[in-house]
This record gives C-alpha cells, sequence and structure tokens, in this order.
C-alpha cells in the first residue's frame, strides 16, 4: 500500500455481507477524494482484534470511524469505548426484526460513551460518509466547498427529477 | 475475603442503580447457597476492566456469569465474547424504551457468541439465577435435589395463593 | 438405534417446517461430536406427549433441551416447567410479526421457570448449540478445549475474511 | 359450597396479583347471575395442576374458561390444548412491555387450538365475561334476553352522559 | 340455494382479497359438516348493509359469526356492536404493517362489546373455524366427540411427522 | 339553545373521559369564534345514534366533524363511512398500548374511507381544531386573517420564550 | 401549459420514487376532474425550494396540497409549516421500518401546526385524494353530488363483488 | 454578552420544556470549557427563523449544532438541511410514544443529510455534548486531552461505585 495517502476515515464492518451497504459509504468518500480504509472485525467474534484497532486508530491518523452492524449491533459502540474519535454507526437490516434490533443496540447508548447513529441500511451509510465530510470540513477549506457544491447540486437534481416527472406525465396524459 | 468460599457464580452489572434489580438474582443464589460475587463494570466506560474480567473469570473458578445492563445493552455480550463460561444476560428497564432495547441488544446476538437472555427487569433477574442453578445442578446431586424441592414449592405455593383468594373472595360476597 | 451414543443434548421443535431453522443447531452439535436426538412434539397440539418428553428427559440421559418454536412460542416455557433441565429457546419467524411474537412469549417467562432465550431465525439456533456445548464443557476439559478452539477459529475467521474483502476491493479499484 | 349453583363459568389467572383486572369479569357475571368459580394456578409454576384442571372442566360443568395472566402468558394456551371448551384469554400489562407481551402469546395461537383473546386489562376482563354471556346465551333465552337489555342500557348510557357533558360545558361557559 | 342447510356460522370479510386468508376457516368447517354462508361487506364502503347484516343474522339461525378485515379492521367490532352473537375476529395482514395494525384493531376493544380475536393470517382463520365449533359443541354431543376426535388426531400427526422427520435426519446422516 | 349561532364544527367523543383531551380543541375554536357543538356516541356501545349522527351532520349546516376515541379506535372511520364531510380523528391515549392502538385503528382506514388523523392526546386534540379552521378558511377571507394572525403569534412566541430562557439560564450562570 | 385549469390540488412528493405511490391521488383527482399539478421537492435536499413552494401555493389558487413522503418524512410538516392551507400527508413505505417511521414522523406534529395523516402507501394516496375532495366538495355543490355518487358506488361495488364470490364459490364446491 | 467568548456549539430547542433535557448537555460543555450558546426556535412554529438560524451558524463561528426536540421531530433535519455543520440530533421523550417517535423522525434521514443520532432523553443530552467534544478534539490537543482524562475518569468510577457496592452488600450481609 505504498504510495497510498494516509487514510483519514475508516470504514470498519462486522461482518462481510455487510459491505454490499457499507459500499455506499465508500462511493461518497470516493467522490470527495477522502482517503479512507476497510476495515473488518468483529464485536464478538475477534474482541481484542476490534479494541487493538480502536485504540491504535488515531495515531495511525485516522479522524473519523465509520461502523456498520447488524443485528445486536455492538460494534460501533465498542469501538467508541476505546477511542475518543468521533465514531458514526450505521445499523444493518440483517434480522427477522428488519434492523430495529441493530438500531436501538446502536443509538440507545448510555451516557459517557457516544456514537453518531445513521439510518438504517444503505440511506444510513451513505450519510455516514457525508457526516465525516461534514467533520471533516471544519479544518479544511477546500473539502467545505466541495460539500457546499455537493449540497447544492443535491438542489438542482431535485429541479431535474421535477422536470422529468412533469414530462412523463404529462405524455402519458396527452396519450391516454 | 478469606475464609469464604469461592464463588461459582459472578453477578456482574453496568451500573450502581442496577443492583435492586438483580438483587433478586442474589437472593436466589443465598436460598441455594451458591457463593457469588457481585462485579460493578461498564462494556462502554470501562473497556479494560471488563475484557479482563471476563477473561480471567473461568481460571477464578466461576462456572456461570449473570449479566445485567439496560439501554443499548452490550455488557452480556461483551463478556461472553471473552470467555468460554456460560452467560446469562439481563435486560433492564433503564430507559424510555421501557426495556426493549436492552432486550433487542442482549438477545439478537449473531451466531457464534450465545447470550442465554432472560425477561426484563426483576423477573428475569430471579430468573437468571434459577437457570445458573439449573446449570450448577448437573453435577451437584445436593442441588439437583434442592431445585427439584424449589420447583415442587412454587407449585404448593400456587394452591395455597388459591385457597386464600377463595377465602377472600368468599367473605367479600358474605358481606356484600 | 443401537450402538448409537446416548443423547446429551434434545433438539425438540413444535412443527416439521421449523428444522430448516434448528438444523443450525445440529450442525454445530455434530462439529463437536455431541450425540444429540431430534424431537417433535407441540405445545398445544400434543401437550401429553410434550409433557412426558420433559419429565424423562433427564433420567434418559439428556443434559440440554434446545426448543424452537414460532407465533404465541409456548413450547420451550411448558418444557422448562416440566424439567429441571436447562432449557434454551429458538424463536422462530414463523408469522406475519416476523418472530417477535416467539421471542417476546419465549423471554418474557415469569419469575420461576427460566427459559435462556437464543436470537430469532438460524443464528439463535446455531447459538443454542454452542451455548449448550458452553454448559458441557463445564465438566469435559476436551470439550472446553474444542470450544477455545473455535472461538479462536472464528477469530481467524474474521482475519481471512478481512483479506479476502480487501483483495476484492483493490481489484475493483484498479480495474474502474 | 354446598347448595351453591354448579359454575358454568371458570375465572382462572396465573397469579393472585391478577385478580384485581379479573374482578371486572365477576362483577359483569354476577349481574347477569352466572355461577362461576375462581381458580389460581400456573401455566409455569403448577403445571400439573393446570392440566388437570383444564381437563376435568367439562365434566364439572364448566361450559366456559376466561383465563387472565401476564408476560409470557401461556395460561389460556396451555389449557386451551387440554380441553375442547371455549376459552377466553384476557393479556394482562404486568410487565415493562405494558401487556404487549400477553397480547402477543395469548393471540398468536398456532393453527389447531383456539383462544378468543380479549383487549389487554380490564376492558378485556369485562368482555371476557360479556363473550361468555354471548356463548351462554345460545341456548338461554332468558339470558339473550337479559343481554339484550345490558347491550340497550350502554346505548342508553352513552345517551345520559352526553346530556350531563352538555349541561356540565354549557355552565362553565356561562361562568367564563 | 333450497335444499340447502341453514347455516349456523356467517364467514364475513370486507374485502374479496380478503377469502384466501378465510378460506382456511371454511376448509375447517367443511371438514365437521357446519353449514356456513359467506357474507362480503365492508365497515366503511357499505355500512349499511353491515348494520343489516349483523341485525339480522341471529333471527335468520346463525350462532357464531368470523369475520376477517385487514388495516383498520373495524368489521368484526362494528358487527358485534349490531348483535348479541358471538363474533370472532380474524386480523388480515394485508398493508406495510403486517397486520399488527388489524391485530390492534380488532383486539382492543373497549368494555361492553367482546370480539374475540384470533391469530393474524391463515392460523387464524382456522383456529376461527375451530372456536366455532367449540362454541357450538356445547349443545351439540355428535359436533362434541368429532371435536375430541380431532383434537386427538392432531396429538396423533404430530407423532407421525416426528417419525417422517427422524427416518429423513437418519437417512441424510448416514449418506453423508 | 335559541338564539345560539348554528354549529360548523362537531367535537365527537367516544367516552366522556376523552373531554379532557378534547377540550384542547375547544379552546382553539373558541379563540377563532367557531360555533361547535360537542356529542358523545359510542361506535360499540351505541352504533345506531352514530349512525344517525353522522347521516344528518351536514344537513344540520356542519362542515368538519373532529373525532376523538382510544383503544380500537372506529368512531372517526364509522362516522366518514356515513357522512361525505371532511373527519378529523384524535387518537386517545386509553389503553396500556399508550395510544398506539388508537392511532392505527384510526389511521390506516382502507382505500375509499378517508380520516384525516391527528397526533395522539391534547397535540393531536389541538391540531385538530387548527385543521378544521384550515378548512374553513378556504371560503371565509376573515377567518383566513385570524389563521394566518395565529401563526405569525406563534412564531413570535417562540422569540419570547427564547429570551426568557436566555435570561433564566444568564441568571443561574452568574450566580454559580 | 396553456388552456389548462388553474390546479386546486397539489400533489407533493419527496422523491420520484415516490410516485408509483402518489399516482393512486392523481386517478382519483381525474376521475372527479378536479385540477391539479404534480411537484417534487426535498424537505433536505432543496429546502429552499419547498418552503418557496408552500408560500405561494395559496395565490396560486391551490387549495389543498397532498404530500408523499418516506423515512424520517419531515416534507408533510414542512409545507404545513409555511402555508395556512391544510396539508394532507401521506406516509410511503421506503425503509426496512415499512413505513412506520414516515407514519411517525408525519402524524406526531407538535400542537400548531397540523398535517391531516393518511394510512402508509396506496390506499393512504387513494383517500388523501379522497379528502381532498371532501374539503373541495364543501363549497361545490355538483362536487359533492359526484363524491355521494361514488360513496353510493363503492356500496354497490360491494355487493357485486359478494355475488362473483358467492359464484365462484358454489361452482367450487359442486365441482368437488 | 460582551467579552463573552464567541461560541463553538449551538445548543437549539424546540420547546422550552426541552430544556430540562438538553441541560445535561450545557454540564458538559461547561465542564470541558467550550463556549456555547442557546437557541430556541421551532421547525414548525418558526420556520424562517429557523432557517435563518442554520443558514447564519457556521459564519458566526458556530462548529457543531445540538438540536433536541420531541414528537414528530423535524428540527435537527430541518436545520441540517440549511447547513454543512455537524449536526447532532437528541430525541426528546415529549408524547405518549416515550420518544420512539421523535427517534424514528431524527434518525431515519433519507440519504444526502445526516443528522447524528443520539439516544432519547438526558443520556442523549450528555452525548451530544460528548459527540461535539470529540469532533472539536480533532484540532485542539488541549481538548483532546481533557477528553482523554475524562474517559480515563469514567472508568476510575467505575472502579469507585463497585467498591461502595461490595462494602454496602457485605455489611448489608452481615447484619443479616
Amino acid at each position: 500500500m505504498s504510495n497510498q495517502p494516509v487514510p483519514k476515515v475508516s470504514v470498519v464492518m462486522g461482518s462481510d455481507s455487510d459491505f454490499s451497504v457499507l459500499e455506499e459509504a465508500t462511493l461518497i468518500l470516493n467522490r470527495f477524494g477522502i482517503p479512507y480504509e476497510l476495515f473488518l472485525t468483529s464485536a464478538h467474534r475477534s474482541p481484542a482484534r476490534t479494541a487493538a484497532f480502536a485504540q491504535r486508530a488515531a495515531e495511525r491518523g485516522i479522524e473519523v470511524i465509520i461502523v456498520g452492524a447488524g443485528a445486536a449491533a455492538h460494534l460501533a459502540g465498542v469501538i467508541a469505548s476505546a477511542t475518543h474519535l468521533p465514531v458514526i454507526g450505521v445499523p444493518i437490516d440483517a434480522t427477522a426484526l428488519r434492523g430495529l434490533d441493530a438500531l436501538l443496540a446502536t443509538v440507545q447508548m448510555p451516557g459517557g460513551i457516544p456514537v453518531a447513529t445513521m439510518a438504517i441500511g444503505k440511506a444510513g451509510a451513505r450519510n455516514a460518509a457525508l457526516y465525516a465530510i461534514r467533520i471533516l470540513s471544519l479544518h479544511d477549506v477546500a473539502l467545505k466547498n466541495g460539500l457546499l457544491d455537493y449540497i447544492a447540486s443535491m438542489s438542482r437534481e431535485v429541479e431535474i427529477k421535477h422536470e422529468k416527472m412533469q414530462q412523463a406525465h404529462s405524455s402519458k396524459k396527452q396519450i391516454s
């Protein structure tokens, strides 16, 4: 991994099957040119690995940790308890309870150790990356400007989709 | 603590306010003469202490670990991930969500690391102790006989309460 | 069934359709070489059969009973009320309520008769077997060592999956 | 209890603390002059007593069984599995989950053994008695007429309460 | 429809799409030879039709009314408010909330007008018919005997399924 | 009631105990000078009265009907099915399920008969009146202006409360 | 778009993927000949556009605004806070939580700014249009008559479906 | 407010009654010496004020915005849509649904505009402040050291509480 920039964001997941959700976060990080790393570790199956990762993240230059997990989703909380970095949790819909279990296990952290919880699933993963960028842009003017552009582009995209919907609906009406 | 018997059961809690619930477990353990210890540690506020406790529990002679926790209740899962002993989780009603958060965070463990989850609150704490006794009685005939007596006594207690209810209801009827 | 070892674990289910879930438990028991039996009985459709099974389980040498059931899942509780053995309940997602009904009907046992409840579905079935092994290994050093190996292997498996994910992600990046 | 009429309805509960809820049922049964009995038994703490009760209820002349229970409320289902009589279940709010556990454990019975489930708590207990009366009135013209009177009186009571509310509101308006 | 026996049970539904669920009830009624009728009416789209149906059901010889409905399922309650017959409600999974809405709208009836609520969906429909038969068998010895046979056959069916499962599992084991 | 203006809004409730909630609606209607009536009727205990009320409301000059109900809250839906007027439903927290039952029974109306559902409890009752005023103000310029004033006053009230909070907090800080 | 009638109803959505649900509303509006417009805007991605739309809706002649949104569905509330027109909210099932999130985020509006909430999904969209028509028909006799016809036709449709179900069921019975 | 440091954190709430919850955040901010401001504004009752606040927060030097709101809690999302700063949402238990409504309305943000959601109530408010400090400490070594001290002190506090619990329990045992 020589010549690669030092990652600023860690994207951590408890199972390789979670990657299809967390990939949404990596797409945003790529778009903004934020160097990131992927890390797979389990709160329960590899607790020592998880603790070691969290304890060393700051000294390796990581500034924000994004964590996705499903079921009794402890991974974000366990990592947050072993670092002072901001941790962002993404609950994943991985059981019959459709992510409600992961949401409550991630968000209802007791006082003292916060986890910034996002929505269940892909929307949450995308927002986790955007939240990391909001944090990083506090001290990075270029990134802040990129973020402002992105926010403006979302607004323009709404207008474009509006026009398309209008045209599709008008055509349909004229035909029928 | 010299001259005290080596504890076989650890009763662990994440907050001193949880003791009022877990005391139910100690009352049962006392009744059956099971030596136990109390241990306070937090999955999030004292993660190293928690890991050290769990890793050394077996070698200290502990056979069953009872863990009560509320909110995003990770404590039982975190302990279960660092020991091979059977862990029993008691979800505690400690937030606006009335223990549903603690229940799901305790019971929905992913495959690999089991936590034996009991009911929310005092009934769960009492049953955690009775479950520990069911486990310990597999290789302790005296304890098994004590457990069978206890089970029989619960049945007799139902009959006594039935009689009392009948009498109270009859008196009430005759008066009115 | 002559020459077969006496089963130590009973895997009980309320409906033959539950076997696809409970098979996860049998795979774990097979891996650890634990002799087990399958038993089908319904709390409601065959109550006498269920009671007879539970009352005789201990004398037949059974040490742990795993019970899977869906809907208003009473089977684990009914069995626990007729034996002093440790009973492990696996809620099954069998109705429109996605296993929430089975979870609450299994875990919210009133004080006196405990059921060790696992997660809903296959993860819960796998963990039920692992929990039975945690119990059995308290007095079986070989089994304890097997369990410690299994726990260590889960941790190594996380590392292997991490490497695979890294490689897959790197290749993807280089291509695009 | 000589000279007392043979009870037609059994009002069964799992705990003496449930009586404050089930008393609502007895008030209705008294009003309609239906002979009933109270019976306390636990699905879990006294399973043999429960089975014996259910098996003999029909031969003792019982026609309808009302069962109240809280938590993982198995009592109605267990009784229904050991009798062919119609069983009416009243879920009781006895845990942190506010009766949702008892409701699901009572109503989500699998195909084969029905339990007629009422609302959680006192409204459910009152309705359980009224439902028993609907059943009994199918072959009892006097009871049917009493039931029709009761239904009509509820309607009149609405009108009376309407008038009272109007008067209270008018007075309040004139004063203010 | 001349020469047909007068129906004793009405199977009512709010939408023709509900028939696939309520057909389960008709299969049971057919098996027991209970004459029944199907009736489609909506609490909301045809309220006068619904009220007229309910008011006349008793005089037409109907003894029990089974009502299936989804969403804000008012149909059973509305019918119960216009008849003194026992009404059995079957909540149907017809919305994104998976029948939880229909369950609560059916079961949480206020004091005064009871609806005997069954499980959500096909199991509930089957049980609704079995509950109607429990009611009807109170004054029909032949039907009572048929019901006892049915209950016994369910128990035998469990044993047959047990044997099949054992054989399937043994074969599988020998092959592997 | 001579000389009183013809009511434009009916405030209907299923139980006199609901008035403490619905009073919030009357306070708003009084403030805006909208003539209204109170009406108590039960979907279940007085169905004929309810149907008659709904059928005649329009011809009596009523333009909007506000309906509060708890439990399996059918009243709003039943009224909406017997009138073409806009009906506004207020779910009331009247059972152990804290109004979730009333909310789902009110809002999940099947296609064809709409009920405009507000929040559970007093906030919902207040908003029901404000929604009635939004409807009535479509053809009443004075009322529209009153509504715009009210909306503006809510905004000013926020600013006033902000100032008070600032002062209270400053004083507190200076003292400590 | 010249010569087109000025729209009276706005059908607003937060995402083009919501149109498949809201199309149900447009079908009803077309049937009743109500001129409407479609508008796509996001509470979060285009807040200025949303505020501008809401502020100008009344002066453009809009009388009712229908708003569909999923997830943390703020769109209806945000629009209602910037107009005095009646706003109707349709929660959309767009996340793992099946629309429960959208329902609560739409209906639980605090006192002051009401949103008339309909059922989740297509039934809610259809009812939103019917509710708009109930409002508009207060001052449009022709529309009122059309609405009364529609209500009557729903009742006739129930009877037709009843007949079809009877015939289908009879044929099936005669064949078998 | 001359001579006061420019606030870095805004603590925003939708109602003055929310201050008792958000005060927990201010206690933490005071402890760490972070200058903050309090701001009261409502997403619904004062939308223009809310938008103006959010748009100008960054230029005034605010780096993190903490937002508490109950019911259909839109305030955090509305603010996040009008700023690029990181926003932290605290759901408040303000309705019959005990904060579940506020939690879902805050956390289930659609892709594009993230809100970092904390636990419901006081624990969430405390954690919101700690999360703001985690963010601010990324570029403030003194603050980072303060945060590390705080994290270490929480761990020591656990040990102290453990000792107290042990002593209290021992005394109690010796007395009894």
